[in-house]
């Protein structure tokens, strides 16, 4: 092993996350390593986010053109899937990333290919593809943002099914006969929308009583009504016990709590996130290797004054957007340690990631999609809060019913009934992905309903929607 | 005539803004009357926003679907028209008003059908189409909400040429072979885009340098390229000195300045609108007819403490949106008043319309669709802020680029340096309608830039141009 190579600041893992922090300490002047095992741009950019869409806009705006008198019936036939996936692959580079590391270059990041780990104070190694390695030593901080992989449960024969995971469903080149999706989450909602309208006939296995369980009840319900109208199959409150497959191209069978067996030619584990951090050296600083990385609000580990983690493998909110988010905050909360210069760690300030806990928005590109921030009203009376939920139907603003004749959705706004701010909004309904921004303005700028009240929505908007929120609540 | 019938408050004009006015009397226990000359729900649900949105949303999304791969191929064909008209004449209920008249009874609303004027302090009369008259009085409000009509240049020739307003192009039921429309606002754009779409041959001939003139220059510069890609021919700078047809089924000549003659099967001359006070006995309390009525802040006018003023005929916004939004501040206004309790005349107080002069938002849906709110760089440079203009590419966004292939917009955010918040903002793209309200919120909420960092767009939706425009106002 060669003398360490020094650094101001050494990022693990190159995904969203990593590169926001890069930029940003390039951007203030510290030199920056990046190491990274498999393709710089992460997951987001080749296995989820990217892909995914590219997948589902057509299906999506397939959707929406159906429920439009006049183009309805030019768009009722299927999909030209090869210009599907060919525009999915585009999107995805081909699963290449010369551009992203052209990038990095071009703002002189010095990109390590292999896999990091720490070992010791400020240290991490880096071992090449060819198991070469060399080590790289961090001034000001190391950060962690390794991200996540899909967790599959040990299940009897899980191995040998070979089930997809979210990787194989957005990048798979042909739609299965029948595919079994087992599991309620995103992933699961948005992978059954996309390969039932590409072709597939879907069943998802949902254990809960519901799809998108974290979102407002309504969001699922909504969602899984869609899909069953749609052709698919969506059963809720089925545990799975056991998978089967023969050989490596025949179907593949699930086994259900009771016996039953569901039969698909793929099947679809989409059950949640595990930590990359197994293989990380954590253990060569005290940490324990394998879970989530506990971080304060600026993205550091306590108890280290060099050690960050950010992103999905802080478990502070599985999302790109918030991982880059966080990556901007704790970019700037390296850069002004290191400049020995103050933070602003109040809530909302320009170092601390207030937004994960106060304004979390997450869109789900379902039919309908599905978009909210902040709080639930369960996950509001939960915290203490005396809240009021004001729902109305979507389907009752003209706006949404001049965008989609027979236009179905649901708006629900959680007002803090003590500040007369909102506290957390949910819209699910064509187009609904777009109508959330709104709202996530509303809450993380605490304007008060009052002032809301003030900001009027264009008709004939589906935006109105706001407008009939304000008045339910004000009476 | 007999004896005046006497009510709290009587509105003159039973568009959205009567209606929204009367709405809130009636709420608040005032007896109510409503005179309306010809269909209750006014001009926008018949003749203006509904049906014209109506009519444009085929259009929309099929050049949406046809940016969108896998779909593109079904919908390179011409719309189903009858499928497009019937769908229009649903939303205007066949240009009758029974529910909206239903409605207003089931709150209590006397309905008064005729033409209503003025006669003197504090009384209208109305007279019915049989020529009957009878006259009300008002204990509290008079409230004139008569709105707008076409205006149509006195050109020779006009008059016998027969050309569309507004009213018949978003009535019509055949596209007529070449359209020519004369203007370049609003109503120019919206239906050049509508009637190209719907298989007119459209020519939109623009005094000015652009169309949408006021918006940023980029939202008009945009709008024309897509027209002209469409089909269409737009000129810009030309002016029209007279109008020419013989017989009543002839094409149409248009005269330009220098003899040139644009000919068409139908005319359409977007030119304006002016205020319906000539008939409304304005003379009678000492004001003058014809004109716009000038308001105060909570819409009484100046000099009254009984006459109002609300919605396009008091000239502070020519919108729906915004006439609704003068309802609910003026109707809230005159409850108060009512009641002699206090207002609040503040800034975004309950009590005053400050959103008409400081977060007035607009959706155009033309393609691509432009949305604005607040002040655009030319404004604010005028009323003497000290701005920075924030653009961004709109197709470098990628949720842009997976919502339609090759998409093409801009946005442009103005800061106010001293405050730093937003003073306005426009959006240019596919489906740019729905992302203006989320401007709206942090124009008119006076969000602080460093609070909008905390705002986090969701990826990979439009909205994230948000980031973007952030982004590059902090360098």
């Amino acid at each position: 092993m060669t003398e360490a190579v020094e650094y101001d600041v050494v990022v693990i893992g190159g995904g969203p996350v990593g590169e926001n922090i890069v930029d940003r300490t390039r951007a203030a002047g510290l030199s920056t390593a990046l190491v990274e095992s498999e393709l710089v741009g992460g997951e987001c950019s080749y296995w989820a986010c990217v892909p995914s869409k590219a997948l589902l806009r057509p299906v999506l705006a397939r959707a929406d053109a159906r429920r439009v008198p006049g183009l309805a019936g030019a768009v009722g036939g299927p999909l030209d899937t090869a210009a599907v996936y060919a525009h999915r692959d585009y999107w995805t580079g081909d699963w290449k990333d010369q551009g992203q590391i052209d990038w990095l270059e071009s703002i002189g990041v010095d990109v390590h290919r292999g896999h990091g780990r720490l070992v010791g104070v400020r240290k991490v190694s880096v071992t090449g593809p060819d198991g070469e390695q060399h080590v790289l030593s961090a001034r000001h901080a190391v950060v962690v943002a390794t991200g996540t992989r899909a967790m599959v449960p040990d299940l009897p024969g899980i191995a040998g099914a070979r089930p997809w995971t979210s990787r194989e469903a957005t990048s798979a080149r042909q739609a299965p006969g029948r595919l079994v999706i087992v599991g309620g989450s995103v992933v699961a909602s948005e992978m059954a929308t996309a390969w039932q309208g590409l072709g597939s006939q879907v069943t998802v296995l949902v254990r809960g009583a519901r799809l998108l369980p974290r979102m407002e009840p309504f969001a699922g319900e909504l969602v899984a009504e869609a899909l069953r109208e749609a052709g698919a199959v969506v059963r809720t409150g089925v545990g799975v016990e056991a998978v089967e497959r023969d050989g490596s191209t025949g179907p593949v069978g699930v086994v259900l709590e009771g016996g039953e067996v569901v039969e698909g030619d793929e099947l679809l584990m989409a059950t949640g996130r595990a930590p990359r951090t197994e293989d990380l050296g954590l253990d060569t600083v005290g940490l324990t290797p394998g879970g989530w990385i506990g971080v304060d609000e600026t993205c550091r580990v306590p108890g280290f004054d060099w050690l960050y983690a950010v992103g999905d493998v802080n478990h502070r909110a599985l999302l790109t957007h918030q991982g880059k988010y966080q990556a901007r905050i704790a970019g700037a909360a390296i850069v002004a340690r290191a400049a020995g210069a103050p933070l602003d760690t109040a809530p909302w300030g320009a170092h601390t990631a207030t937004a994960d806990t106060r304004a979390l928005p997450q869109a789900v590109f379902t039919d309908p999609e599905a978009a909210a921030v902040g709080l639930t009203l369960a996950e509001a009376e939960q915290a203490g809060h005396r809240v009021r939920a004001v729902d109305y139907d979507l389907g009752r603003v003209s706006g949404a019913g001049l965008y989609a004749d027979g236009y179905r959705g649901r708006a629900r706004m959680i007002v803090d009934l003590d500040r007369e701010v909102l506290l957390g909004a949910t819209f699910v309904g064509p187009g609904a992905a777009e109508l959330v921004h709104a709202a996530t303005i509303a809450v993380a700028g605490e304007v008060p309903i009052a002032r809301l009240w003030h900001a009027v929505p264009a008709f004939p908007t589906v935006s109105e929607i706001w407008l009939r929120l304000l008045e339910t609540y004000r009476g």
